[in-house]
């Protein structure tokens, strides 16, 4: 049986910062301006991974990546996170190689692991992180403040996780880089960041649903419409990944923005200075409400398989 | 199926400050003497509790108190809740009369849901909550702050939640007392917040696993040794109550402190007048380490079964 105070211990001694082994970690002050940011996601065995094909090295990277994405999506940088884990006894060595592995993560991207609970759990791995990250007031992003005629863009890769999920539950062999896109995807930490400054991003939030039903949540959140241009869409695809996919594949943590259209130009040209790929414009904010499609200039009907977040996929 | 939307829109109707919504919630500034203070915990089916003797309302109390309790233990005033839960197929009614009854529980305490994740579970609910709440520094209480010669204390009963725990699972009946006290445990807001204000406190935890390895944890925390009496401990206990069951029985979450000597005749009255109930002397805090037991003025030897936090007992 694994005892929480052991694992309390080897906690704590990875973390220089002495922040575990009260009821509660302490937090300290931010300055004047500046806010916290915190969020929430849960792991399931079986439904949004399995050990089989996860090694415990890639699930706390994914862990943790997909918690500091919501973080950095509001523009803020990633500071702590407190980790729950529920432990089956057939996998309290894999839950060790975990936490372990967790820890040397996070120092990596310079947060900490300031606290967390672990329990029994009688016979599936349930990991809940809590991220919590900084920024100025000024630079945080929301949802609903898309404004008519912004350029609707995506930062990062489409239907890539998607892709490596398939191949992996059907155990094909494929370009491993959509392998790596499903069990270790990369939050836009610094990406996020950047965007939070500038002032011509109207409205981010990140993709872990897919475009389709995350750009629907953004436009309902703005109260506006969004109408995606699929060619558009189709000329950032890589040639592997269909519009049915990028449309409907979740999981690639990318960053979902709309942005002033005057602005545009001039914002896009500095992101690629800073991070040596392009923001992809995909379509518009209008006046109205929920999303449509369009291609070459007229309207076109897609039917989109709702994926929710809710583990149909596994 | 359950969708996320749904829950999402359902828990935004019942939070005022439009708090839900986006990747991550952003945390109003403390003022500057002010430190926030954060803990996770999990609460896990056929672990932690059944749904079989839970109602919902039941779930929702236990899940918040439990989590409340650890930031009462701080010192601090509990302030918002995330809330994550990953509901089986067969739940999914129980699940939204949980999120009712924890909306609604929340405003009873004026503590504020801002977030949380829900996603589906393969056969069992799981439940995370990250409690956030907020002190002046100077009143934070942590459990390395124990003195030698302090006075060992305990807020609240001892062994209530064992004793409705065993009627529970074995469908004895019992005074209801015990079993409310399992069911609906209620962390010492109030007492925890008044604790954090008086300097005599050297050190605070909740007695979430039981007197005996919690007030091990506190000693070790502090690097001294606790002087367990038990004489002392038989005249505070119910007399249902066994001095094993006592020492054995967690979950009643109650407070446990450590007191200056010389101020406690005088804080204890003050707490009485405050509260209509007293604090209860149990030992002495002496230099040294680990923890002993004594009766009838001699050291005696207890065998203590080791409870941990680990669901054992279900």
């Amino acid at each position: 049986m694994i005892q929480e105070d052991k694992i309390i211990k080897a906690l704590q001694a990875t973390s220089t910062d002495g922040f575990i082994g009260d009821d509660a970690a302490v937090l300290p002050n931010v300055n004047g301006s500046n806010r916290y940011v915190i969020s929430k996601d849960l792991l399931i065995e079986d439904v949004h991974f399995r050990t089989k094909y996860f090694t415990p090295e890639d699930l706390a990277h994914k862990a943790l990546h997909v918690n500091l994405s919501d973080i950095s999506a509001m523009g803020a940088e990633p500071l702590y996170i407190l980790c729950g884990i529920s432990i089956p006894s057939n996998l309290q060595d894999y839950a060790i190689r975990f936490l372990n592995s967790l820890a040397a993560i996070c120092q990596n991207v310079d947060v900490t692991l300031i606290g967390g609970d672990t329990t029994a759990s009688k016979d599936r791995l349930f990991i809940s992180i809590t991220a919590i990250g900084t920024a100025p007031e000024s630079n945080i992003k929301y949802r609903n403040g898309a404004q008519v005629s912004d350029l609707i863009c995506v930062i990062g890769n489409l239907g890539f996780a998607h892709l490596g999920f398939l191949s992996l539950e059907q155990s094909l062999t494929t370009d491993t880089k959509y392998i790596n896109s499903f069990l270790r995807p990369g939050a836009k930490i610094k990406e996020g960041i950047w965007l939070g400054k500038q002032r011509a991003v109207n409205s981010m939030m990140d993709i872990s649903d897919g475009l389709y039903i995350d750009l629907k949540r953004l436009a309902s959140s703005s109260k506006k419409h969004a109408a995606l241009d699929i060619d558009l869409l189709q000329n950032h695809l890589n040639p592997d990944v269909s519009v049915q996919v990028a449309l409907e594949g979740g999981e690639d943590y990318g960053l979902l923005v709309t942005i002033h259209q005057d602005a545009f130009e001039e914002l896009s040209h500095r992101f690629m200075e800073s991070f040596g790929y392009d923001l992809k414009v995909v379509g518009r904010i209008t006046d109205g409400d929920g999303l449509s499609f369009k291609q070459n200039g007229k309207p076109v009907d897609i039917t989109v398989n709702h994926f929710a977040h809710f583990g149909e996929r596994l």
